[in-house]
């Protein structure tokens, strides 16, 4: 009996012609193993089933046991913050580019699927980060990060200043255009644009990567996983802030309130075919080995 | 002969408390040597002087052969752009904080000025940038920037992605935040926090410093100074990007449009007391010999 | 009873003038306390004491339940080391100029003591690393690091190529000046000269820090504490590769050798005087909030 | 007539399999353009030639009117320092791989070299560092530099201690692992690794990019390129300091000496195909565009 019964397919929007020829795949192979496939509005829509098929994003992390997801990392970040509740497995299909989280060619497709429900797959848990907005009254609703939430000027050329606790304990006011708290697996993304550094995703850490700080040693930080970090705007550019869930998701930051981040109560469960290297996608997406530079060459 | 017969007062805007006491200062003791003084604004507020002897900026700088600025290196900044025509030169009065361009003491101005009076200083003239925004239809009004024009993300969390060119050959385009390009004087401002060098003002350079690169390799770059750089935003948010002269002046980038930047035709001219240098206010503002970190200790 | 009974005196090698002082105050005070106070040789010699009542690091470590180090991080480094075995606190103050680890001004000293020998404390543990050199045949003597371990070039301009495996896993073979394996104690040590990030002390983890890649994509690698970490020099500049431990001690590393580098089974322990903040040093040694640059000045 | 009738071939040493064939294929073709073609010991070495037709570098200079360069950058900065005096164009040809300043392909030689005997092509000088040992008595023996100077610590793992005048302005004591001093060439060498900016070739600069400083603001400085720079050692690390001239020629540093380095009389004198875009091979060798990272993904 496969590993996995109900299976998800999770499309990226907006690149029909690269995405459906691999959906139109992967329900073929599916359905032949007599798998049961649950749609979302895009997949539903490219594979040209009746609208009503269509599960919610959420509804679909409740029904499935397992979420291909076919599209880049962004579609997969989307996916996970969402699932984020249900614990159900994902599995990343790039389109033609590996990424950091799809990492699964369409070439490879069947077999790759073949050898996951035969059980046959490493499993992957990422740690998440929990953002919500907090004032003296209350704390808002939380929003699910895997990358980074970045806390950045908005709409202003001036510097913000940030004021930052860790456990309730003050480490540094900053001036800068931002602060980026990533996880281990968003140490790839922002964060690394930032001059972070990279973060073993079994690290159970928090990065602080400050934007362009005005103090030369306002350098990255990393923190235990379990701590809390708040961070309150300083000064004039209050209504300037805006926060970011991973590039996608923004939440307003009212002058006076705080933003408060913490490990989410629930990681990332992401399922990769057996054998899978963390270092050696580092090493192709980073171009290690490119020998860029001519520094001290032999004669 | 005093070298300077008329001096215009500029005095920082929003901190009475501690400019109004320079001001009563300059005031009594130019007036004891018989040198006419001019006011705008701000210096007229603070010196209870009736606002119809307030001259606009633009009017001190035509009829003044000396401007004396009491305030910040932002007081500096504004005042230098709007001189910038009028080639008169500008003498920089802290308020107790060494600026980079703002290097008198409070305390010793009476002394200084005397010097200067007496012609004893030294002539600094620093390049500007013009900036404009540049369609196929026309070019836009310029505008000057002492330090550096900002091209950069406004009002949304995506990379954008910028096309440059210089003398109209193709560089890069890159995806990042934005774009800060800088004057040497501007190397120890918004382009240091951004991962730029420091660049000696009597070097003829433009430096084009990347902000959050997401190519890594993506470095900052100098060129020479008499170089036409112009930038284009690439794809989706074009109407996401805003130019911005000195942190202090925002032009509108429309989609579709490029902003051109290169040297502007007049140089700031700053003076100083004799024996100006440059390296001891690098040393004293970036902490030089601070020696922070404990590395290879003796035992 | 005092939580202390004997206390080792440990002093900074060749600074007599500013150590001798804190040490006859030490030994008085501790005295009028009924603490016996042990001696090493250079505390043995400032105090007068016979020579033959000095005793060896290894054996201070072993016959007290305190040491005290006055002299500045480079002394507690090397008596860390040393008697990392004895798990024995250590009580560091400095001469005048705060340290990342010796955090006790002089002027401090006896309320500071009566405080710690009255049991109030903060107990402080950090993690070391355990250098060896391994060939095929065997694994040479253990060398302790409780800030880092350096492999670097000597006596050669050439970059060296390194060959890093990470419990086994092939991570990367970069060409650089040599690597910094770090503690997050070493954090801000010569790893953050190397372009690594701060690491707060409390995270179980251990920093690669590429010094001058010549790859841009070679960046910090922060990974958890766990993990057993591999070094081989590749090709021709194999005799020119020296392992240093804490900038102190150095282990030479044969051609075909590798030195493989992880937890050390024992833990510094630091103890500090009530109400230790790492923020509050890290503040005052990096000069945050400095305010070195002014960038988006209000006019 | 061509524009160039003797013509010297310099070979890389210990590669002769990839060197033979591309040689053979340049004798045979200038042959035939009735082109004079003399050898250094290696290229003559390997084409068979008697070794009593081979020049020294420096004779080979003297006598030819083009020099091509069959290596990598490596090949052609050693051959580039030698003839600096000479002013004689130096022609790269890579063995497969685009350098910096190689930037020939062999399968392309034939039609590259006829456009160039026809006087097709462009002129590109490069400025040289002109580095010597200085002591109270005397001045050494000049070295030149078309990449780099650089001066490091040698032998030992402690830290270096640097005094930096320029022009005979004191602008620095820093401690650090060494310090680059680069030509605009240099800059995407080791400068590059060390932190510093990308220069513009035409840029008349000179850049000092500490290695691994001790201090976060010592950042890398750009002066103007008629600068004279000079470091001396200071403390007790006199006798650990090498001087390095494009990685590959070294100077003695004894205690109490300094080093001089200026703009070197003479420039390198390249020349390439007819259309080189220097930001060509920059976008080529340093992968611009490569989008590794995923930062803002769309969905």
């Amino acid at each position: 009996m496969p590993a996995f019964q109900t299976l998800g397919l999770i499309a990226k929007q907006g690149d029909p012609e690269r995405v459906r020829g691999t959906l139109v795949r992967l329900r073929e192979h599916l359905r032949a193993r007599a798998i049961e496939v649950r749609l979302e509005a895009e997949s539903a829509h490219l594979l040209d089933a009746p609208i009503g098929e269509a599960l919610a994003l959420d509804r679909l992390g409740a029904v499935c046991d397992l979420i291909v997801v076919v599209g880049g990392d962004g579609t997969l970040l989307h996916a996970a913050r969402v699932m984020a509740p249900h614990d159900v497995p994902l599995l990343g299909i790039n389109l033609g580019r590996l990424g950091f989280l799809v990492d699964v060619s369409p070439e490879h497709i069947e077999s790759a699927l073949d050898r996951i429900l035969a059980g046959e797959f490493d499993s992957d848990r990422r740690s998440m980060l929990d953002a919500r907005i907090v004032t003296d009254q209350d704390a808002g609703e939380p929003e699910a990060a895997l990358n980074d939430v970045s806390i950045h000027k908005w709409g202003t050329a001036r510097m913000i200043e940030l004021e930052i606790r860790i456990d309730g304990v003050f480490v540094s006011a900053q001036r800068s255009d931002g602060l980026i708290v990533s996880t281990p697996t968003g140490s790839t993304a922002y964060a690394l644009s930032g001059g972070g550094p990279l973060v073993d995703p079994a690290l159970d850490a928090i990065l602080l990567v400050p934007i362009c700080p005005h103090d030369l040693s306002n350098r990255p930080l990393v923190v235990p996983g379990g701590r809390s970090i708040e961070v309150r705007v300083r000064g004039s550019e209050q209504g300037h802030v805006q926060v970011t869930c991973d590039g996608q998701t923004d939440l307003r930051l009212p002058p006076g309130a705080r933003v408060r981040i913490a490990r989410h109560p629930h990681a990332a469960h992401l399922i990769h075919p057996k054998g899978h290297d963390h270092y050696q996608i580092l090493r192709a997406k980073l171009h290690w080995g490119g020998h860029h530079i001519t520094r001290t060459p032999p004669c």
